[in-house]
Formats: C-alpha cells, sequence, structure tokens
C-alpha cells in the first residue's frame, strides 16, 4: 500500500512508477529498481516501471507516477494504492516461441494483444515481438488472427445505413496526404466516411499529425459520433477513440527501431478500419524505386494478403497501385502538409496539381464502391465537386464540428538548399527525403519539415533553390543540413 | 547547456535525465520526452532517455541525472554540461538488415557494439538486435567478428607466463557451481587461473552472484592483478573489470526476455575469456531433456562452432559433456548454492557428492591441459588436492585477498513442499525449476532460492518434502508457491 503522487513527469508512453529506496513496501516485497510493478486502485491494475530514488522528495509511503501512468490509474492525489511485483508474463513465452520460429495461434496472439494494451509489456518485449514478426513475416493466417485480436481489445463503433467508406494508404510516399481532400469529397457528395488516421510510424508525417494542425483530432467517441451524425464524415486520430489501442503501441515501437512490416501493416490497417466500422475501403499502394512497395508484383501480393484477409471480415477491399517514383505536392511535414491540402480543397491556381489528381482519382473509386457514382463516373464527379467548392465547404463543416479551424503554425527558421551544378533532376530519394524532413523536427514539431521546389524531368540551373529546410530549433536545423550536405545525391541532377 | 543535478534515482543500468518542461535548452534544442539526449562534460558524451517535469524540484537551468547516467557522466554537482538531441545512430541502420535477414560484415559489428557499450542504443534497439539474431542465428564468421568486435570495446588483461587457464560453463543446469572448486583447486596446484564470472543471465545464480555472497567480487583492473600475483587466481565479477562491456549490457536484455542465443553464447563467452588473457580454456557442456543442450549431436555442434572460433583467435579449447539430467547439488539460488560450494570444499561428510565430481572431473582435465598433470593422472590430482584441504585452504586465501570472506545470507521466509503421493522420482524439470527459484526471488535477492530434498530415482512417500523454498519477502514466496502449486510434474514421482 503506498498514497499515489502525482510527479508531473512526463515520459511520453512509458508508465512510470518512484518509490523511496528505503520504503516499507518496497522492502516487504522485494523490488528492485527497473523491475516491472503493478499498481492497482481497486480496479484493473497498471503495470509500471519503478525507479527508486533514496532522495526525500518523496516520503516513505508514497509513490510518484509519471503523467502517463497518473492517467493510466485515474486516481486523486494521497489517494491510497495496492503495490506489487508484477505477475509473470505467461504470454511472453509466446514471443520467444515465435522468435525462434514458431507460428502463433488465434489464443497466442490474442494473450499477447490482451498484456501489450493492458501495458503489461516493457519496451524490450514489445520490440521483441515486433522485430520477431519482422525477421519471419506473419503468414496469413497469424495476421487474421492477430487483426482479430486487436479488434477485440478495443471499441467498435457502429453506423446506421449500409455503406460505410473509408480509405488507406501504404505510404512511403512524402507529402501524400490525400485523406483530408478525398473524406470532403465523399461526405459532399453524401456517403458516410467517419476517418480515424493514425500518427506517422516512420514517414515525416501522418494524416493525424497534418489535420492536428488544422483542427482538433482528439474526438472520443461521443464527439465522434456527433460529428458523423451532424457532417457524414470526420477526421480524427484513431488513438483517441481506442479503436484498435494494441495497434497505437505498436507504432510507437515500430517508429523507434524504424521498421515495419506486412502483417503488422494489415493488422494494423484492418483492426483500424473495422473497429471504425467500415464495410467498403479502398487502398493507396504508391510504386516506385524508393517508395515503401518498389514493384508492381509487390503490390499486387500486397493486394492479394490483404484483400484476402479483408475478406475474412467481410470487408470489401479496392486496392489502386499508384505513382510512387517521388513525393505529392510540394510540402513534406505536417504543417506544411496542411497548407498544400488547403490549396487544393480551395481550388488555388498555384494548388499542386500532382495531390489534386491523385485525390480524385481514389475518391472517384470510392464513390463508385460507395455506390454514389456509376462505374467509371466516380473522377469526373470527384472533380466536379472539388471545382465548385462543396469538398471546401464541407472540410470547414467538419473541421467547425470538430471544434473549429486553425492556422498551422508556421516554423521559426527556414534555410534554402540549392542545387551545386545544372541539369535535368532524374531521381528523388523518397526515403532520404523523408529521413531529411523527420531531421529537422517533423513529425513531432508540426512546423518543421520542407517545401520542395523540383519535380522529376526539371530542368536545374546551378545555385536554384532545390528545396528550403524548415525548423524550429538550431540544432534540428543543422542535423537537417549536415545530412542534406552528406547525401548530395537525395536529388540526382544529371548534367 | 544545463546543472547537472544528481537525483539519486536509480535505474538499474539505465541513464535517464530530467529536465524542465520549459527550461530553455528543452526549448531551443526541440527536445520532447522520452527522446534520446546527449549530456557532455568536455570528454565523450553519454546518451540519455529524458523525461520532463512541470514541477519546480528542479530548477529551470538544471539537468537532473539517475545513478548509473551521474556515475558515466563523471561530475561534481552543479557542474555546466552540454545538452542536445543524441546524434542520429547510423548503425542502427545495420540492425535493420539484420532483421530483414542480411549477414553483418566486421565493420557493421563493430560499429554496433561500439555504440551499445557508448551506451547510445535504447533498450527498444537493444532488444531488436538480440530478437534478430536468435530468430536468425549467427553464422561462424558474424559469431567471429562479433566477439573480436566486443573484446576491441574493453579492456584487456595480459600474464606474465605462458599457460592461462581458464573455465566455462554453458548453463542451463541449476545448482552446477563447480567454478570456486575448480579454480581453488587449479591455483592450489599451481595454475594461473585468473576468474572472472558473469551474473546469471536466465538461470537463477551465476557465479558471480554465488561468490558475491562470500567476499567481494568487484575488482578493479589493479585489484585482480594483485590477487592474481598473489594468489594465481580470483574470483571477480567480469562486469567490474569492463572486460568485454557490451556483455554485460547484452545480458541485461537476454535477462529480460528470457532469450539466449548460439552465437551470442559463443561470442559472450569467448569475449570474457580473450580479454580476460586466457589461452587454455574447458567448456561444461551439461547434456539433458531439460537442459540447455539437449543432445549429445547438439553439444557435438556448439562444441565444433566454439572450439573452431575459439581457434581464430589462438584459443585453446577442450570441451567436456556432462550429465544434464537433473540439477546439481543440493541447492539453487546464489547463497544457498555457496553453502554447497563451501561443503565440498571443506569435505564435509554431507557435502553434496555429485557436486564434488563433476568439479573434480573438471578440474582434472584443466589439470591436464595446463600441464600440472600428466595425461589421465588430472582428476585423481584434483580430488587429492581436495582431500588434502590444500584447495579449501587456497579459496580461503583467495577470498582474504579479495577483501575478506563473508557468510551467505539466509532467507527470512522457507516453506516446504510436499510430495501429494508416494513413488520414485522420474523426472525433475530443471527449466521449471529454474523456474521457480527465479519467481522466488532468486538471484537478485541473494538468499532467496531452494533446497532441493530429492534427486532421480529416489524412493519417496507421500507428504515428504521435496524441496524447501526459501524467499525474503511474502510476495516472492506467494508467486513461487502458486507456480509450484500450477506445475506439480516438474518434479515427476511415478506411482
Amino acid at each position: 500500500m503506498a498514497r499515489a503522487r502525482r510527479l508531473r513527469l512526463h515520459t511520453h508512453d512509458e508508465l512510470v512508477a518512484v518509490m523511496r529506496t528505503d520504503s516499507p513496501v518496497c522492502h516487504a516485497e522485494g523490488l528492485a529498481p527497473h523491475t516491472q510493478i503493478f499498481v492497482r486502485n481497486g480496479g484493473r491494475p497498471i503495470v509500471a516501471t519503478l525507479f527508486q530514488v533514496d532522495d526525500a522528495f518523496l516520503a516513505e509511503d508514497e509513490i510518484g507516477l509519471s503523467e502517463a501512468a497518473w492517467e493510466a490509474l485515474g486516481v486523486d492525489e494521497g489517494t491510497t494504492v495496492d503495490v506489487g511485483h508484477a505477475p509473470p508474463l505467461e504470454s511472453i513465452a509466446c514471443v520467444r516461441q515465435r522468435i525462434y520460429g514458431h507460428r502463433l495461434n488465434a489464443a497466442a496472439l490474442s494473450s499477447i494483444v490482451e498484456d501489450v494494451v493492458a501495458g503489461r509489456y516493457a519496451d524490450v518485449h514489445l520490440a521483441a515481438f515486433l522485430t520477431a514478426t519482422a525477421a519471419l513475416p506473419f503468414d496469413e493466417d497469424e495476421t487474421y488472427h492477430l487483426t482479430k485480436a486487436m479488434v477485440d481489445a478495443g471499441d467498435r463503433l457502429s453506423w446506421p445505413g449500409g455503406i460505410i467508406v473509408d480509405k488507406h494508404c501504404v505510404g512511403g510516399l512524402p507529402g501524400n496526404r490525400t485523406t483530408p481532400i478525398i473524406v470532403a469529397i465523399a461526405t459532399a457528395c453524401g456517403l458516410t466516411m467517419p476517418k480515424t488516421s493514425s500518427r506517422a510510424i516512420t514517414s515525416p508525417a501522418g494524416t493525424a499529425d497534418t489535420m492536428a494542425t488544422l483542427t482538433s483530432i482528439d474526438l472520443d467517441l461521443d464527439a465522434m459520433q456527433r460529428v458523423v451524425t451532424a457532417e457524414g464524415g470526420c477526421l480524427a486520430w484513431g488513438g483517441a477513440v481506442c479503436l484498435s489501442p494494441a495497434d497505437d503501441i505498436f507504432i510507437g515501437v515500430e517508429r523507434a527501431l524504424d521498421i515495419d512490416t506486412e502483417g503488422q501493416l494489415i493488422a494494423s490497417v484492418l483492426s483500424k478500419k473495422i473497429a471504425a466500422g467500415a464495410t467498403h475501403v479502398v487502398l493507396d499502394i504508391p510504386v516506385g524505386p524508393t517508395a515503401k512497395v518498389r514493384s508492381a508484383e509487390a503490390a499486387d501480393r500486397l493486394a492479394a494478403t490483404r484483400t484476402s484477409v479483408a475478406g475474412r471480415f467481410g470487408l470489401v477491399t479496392r486496392c489502386i497501385q499508384t505513382d510512387g517514383a517521388q513525393p505529392v505536392g510540394r510540402a513534406i511535414g505536417p504543417a506544411l502538409e496542411a497548407r498544400d491540402v488547403i490549396a487544393v480543397l480551395k481550388g488555388d491556381p498555384d494548388a499542386p496539381p500532382d495531390l489534386r489528381d491523385r485525390a480524385c482519382v481514389l475518391a472517384g473509386v470510392i464513390l463508385e464502391i460507395g455506390e454514389a457514382a456509376a462505374a467509371g463516373a466516380g473522377r469526373a464527379l470527384a472533380e466536379r465537386t472539388l471545382t465548385d467548392g462543396y469538398a471546401w465547404k464541407k472540410f470547414q463543416r467538419i473541421c467547425d464540428a470538430q471544434g473549429g479551424m486553425r492556422t498551422p503554425p508556421t516554423a521559426r527558421l527556414t534555410h534554402p538548399i540549392v542545387a551545386t551544378h545544372s541539369g535535368r533532376v532524374t531521381h528523388i530519394d523518397n526515403r532520404r527525403i523523408a529521413r531529411l524532413a523527420k531531421l529537422a523536427g517533423a513529425p513531432d514539431t508540426p512546423a518543421a519539415g520542407m517545401r520542395l521546389h523540383v519535380r522529376l524531368g526539371d530542368d536545374i540551373i546551378a545555385g536554384q533553390p532545390l528545396l528550403t529546410l524548415h525548423a524550429e530549433s538550431q540544432g534540428e536545423m543543422a542535423y537537417g543540413l549536415a545530412y542534406a550536405a552528406s547525401n548530395p545525391d537525395m536529388l540526382m541532377i544529371a548534367p
């Protein structure tokens, strides 16, 4: 037993508890630093990493909690809580088996996901599970069972009416921010599209990161229901509604390791879509030499597995291969991409045409599978909806319903990177461009990233700016510039 | 820039730094919670996990450091230090390649080990590396290059004279505490055996854990040189002398994940032996259905790889397969095993004969390869050295030289587990016996573990105590008893 004390200690998502080295409970229970302990206030216990202090800033009978632990436990200052050794984690044995190449069944995957969602996995356990499933990719059965376990571990939305549309992009293409535009078009045409998005995993911006610079995206279940009932759609962050909460935990570690794997990717996306109540989904698969998917064959394979697993849940899927040879639009980074999105929606004459075209192609397919347009007529309807201003009006109404529209922030520091010689742009490395934007601070710093001034095939003269780096701190700008200097062929210019 | 403050925060080996959320340096550098930062005091920077506080217990210009970070940085209270984003870790790209099945070369393994030793790897990165190398085991070249990188990353001892003997056990057999006895015999016979041992990885006790209950094992290089010069040998903890420091970091994570892999095992052992200056090594490979090595063929394979990699470093290796069907001696856990060791050395009439026999067999081989006994005469010399009391005298002298001999602690709580029916003991599960001892608190609680009262083939009557569990806390005793109750066949008694 110990009295809970809020430390106002920010640890991102790690649950941390601090107790005195000489506290009676540490002594009685044999608790050592850096072990996992449970902390319980009547109901479900949380599992936290224990640190210990010799110092008197905590009383002997107090347990200090990080913000993440404080929220997870949900207590008031001074509440008496139970403390003890975290029980041994039986599901870790399944992770170990998986490391050594044994496939996991439904029960094993359920027990892992349950423990992950309950916060019982330390970083090392999460990393081991994700690494094992990257080294030996999930087969289709495992992917199905993981998806199901992830859906079952969270909330599940249901909507009146038959067809609920959704879309997803497998990613790997910087600046490919079509989702806000597609939601605006689809809902303006009367479809129901309750969109939840993730934050970036390994990229410099996810749709949730971009939308967070334009409006409030932390909608709870009630708020989401209200917005969708009023407007037919929303652009919310998936993590706030507890749809597939395991996914958000996995994503945090995948991001730290900079890995994402096909089975995990499918489970991640499908579990979110199923939990969100979708019935018809369009999947954007950019294909290019430095995109996530590098060949038409790989895209076909992904589409086949994805469609097949989705089918086992009764979900209709349409996969569209798109050009993944270079970044989309002119901006990379949450706030910068938000400006591109607004330009397309408003019909600004200088809006990036490639972003507009991609959004219309994908929205067209959604309008067709959602039965708002006849086969073959979807794209034209999507373009008309943009041109006539209906999509922009709808987007503003959705943002208003979510709590009001905001102006995206602007970075304090900008720095151009210029061409060292003249010639034609023959290759743009998506991965290194993304890496550069991340070094500049994206997505954690929303205003950070870059404006890209050139596209494949452009003729360039020496000294012309190729891109402008945006950063909020000198340190991040310095990392970005150093990386750009040592990777001049990230934008290849053939003389 | 920030002023260093010692928080007296115990985090085991994690380097943690705490700063105010509103500190100027966090703002200027764009530092977010749970990111990796560097902290530098002139020389080599440390990399620490940053947490942030809103609270005023730190000043705006202070950086609070955990004990591990404080020691690694080596500063005084109030010293001004540089703080910034940890530089991007290029060697993580090698870990990612390894996850996806690419073999690593010498340069890649060097860069990984270098970053690990510098503290630049977070738990997730360490877990990913170790998991990847468990999923796809190291080949012989990788094992060699990893071993070399691990040797190069630490100190290296050298000793006068030609032959330096050493021994190692691959483990998996609870209670197999022959090392202290062997060192006493070998040095009593005039050989040089500067023994460094690890703490337990996945077992309830390592030799270092057991020796720590008998004497001081934290010898630095000078102390070790002094003890070995005086007595011909020592029984020190490897971690204190910075021999293969990467190994100690890997072992911490392997322990949390409860995995150890063959290549990592070989690199771990060899790097320690080579760095300790050994020239001739005996390897004990217990073989049994629930030991780490389960068949004579697997033992042969391990012996072949191990001997071959060792040969590339000029190290002579002799591998001995021993019986791994059941625990050795009568005790499991650091302090309890120490009492068994003392009983054998003293020649107590009730000393466990199997522990004595195994120690004499292995010591005999060491005496032979160390040229202190003719071929075939080693075992007899080892037994005579024990019987005549020379080994016990030598052991006491070594402990005295290391700082004096101590009496191992006794657990506060003991609880017998009795046979539910009569019959003969037909199977003892080493793994579950080890697990039980660990749940009771071993090795972190030195007095915890068990006394085993029966051996294979013993006839038992219902109600007879099979083992006695030792624990320091009620919580740990309760976990142990619950596990024993739900695993009655851990000791199988056939009616």
